[in-house]
């Protein structure tokens, strides 16, 4: 069981743009801080703008920005609307060929336990991710230097 | 987010077991009820053996059968047996690249949350997804006939 590799960026990203409050990023900004895929890193953008999560701006001094603030972000909320399904079993799919589905209570289980998973997620928010340590995380990203003693 | 599929198949043999507890069964009948992969079933009964979950008995009249009672499988502990790896987002990984891994509190939220979906499913047993219901089920797998008007 992974979140797809979109839901992790995506958090990645978010994590980017809150430690960068009031300030335009750029996606080659993101991908050169955390050494990943600019084409992936685009389609995370895409997506998490269609979802309400972040605002572009084109042109010269244009790119991304948060489109609300990090502690109006729930992570469950984020997760679910990222991942693009949370089909934990073929019960869950749209091609469901299991025989026993009319009078399994695996589903109603594992549907019940996927609630637990993300309502633990909306206890935080990307605040949380973000405010203490942020100075480390920062460095981490190359967006300040690292003290040398 | 989904679970893999060795994780699915091995939910749905051990709910084929236990609805023939005190029986052998045989990998061949199993897949042709469900309508799935001898060659999968076979690893995945390899795998639930080497964990404790299912006798295998070799020869004529031999083949499969629950190793413990099924209300004493509880279904967090077996999912989390038979996962490979539950690494949720890079940071889970052995191959972790994520440069924020040294101050990101993301990887602690996400293990919570991961907690609170395991510890939902050990509140359930096998015994309880094949007690009530089992003749429904039994009829759905063709281990007995269905019933006409």
């Amino acid at each position: 069981m992974r979140l797809t590799f979109h839901t992790d960026y995506a958090l990645r990203m978010l994590i980017f743009l809150a430690l960068r409050e009031g300030e335009q990023t750029t996606i080659r900004e993101i991908a050169e801080a955390y050494g990943i895929s600019r084409n992936h890193l685009m389609k995370v953008a895409h997506k998490l703008q269609q979802q309400g999560y972040l605002h572009t701006t084109r042109g010269r001094g244009g790119g991304l920005s948060l489109a609300r603030p990090a502690q109006d972000i729930r992570l469950g909320r984020l997760v679910k609307a990222m991942e693009p399904d949370l089909a934990l079993a073929e019960c869950f799919g749209p091609d469901n060929q299991c025989v026993i589905t009319p009078h399994c209570r695996l589903k109603g289980v594992l549907g019940k336990a996927l609630k637990s998973f993300l309502d633990t997620l909306d206890e935080h928010t990307l605040a949380e991710l973000t405010g203490r340590g942020a100075r480390a995380l920062k460095r981490d990203l190359g967006l300040i230097p690292v003290r040398t003693a």
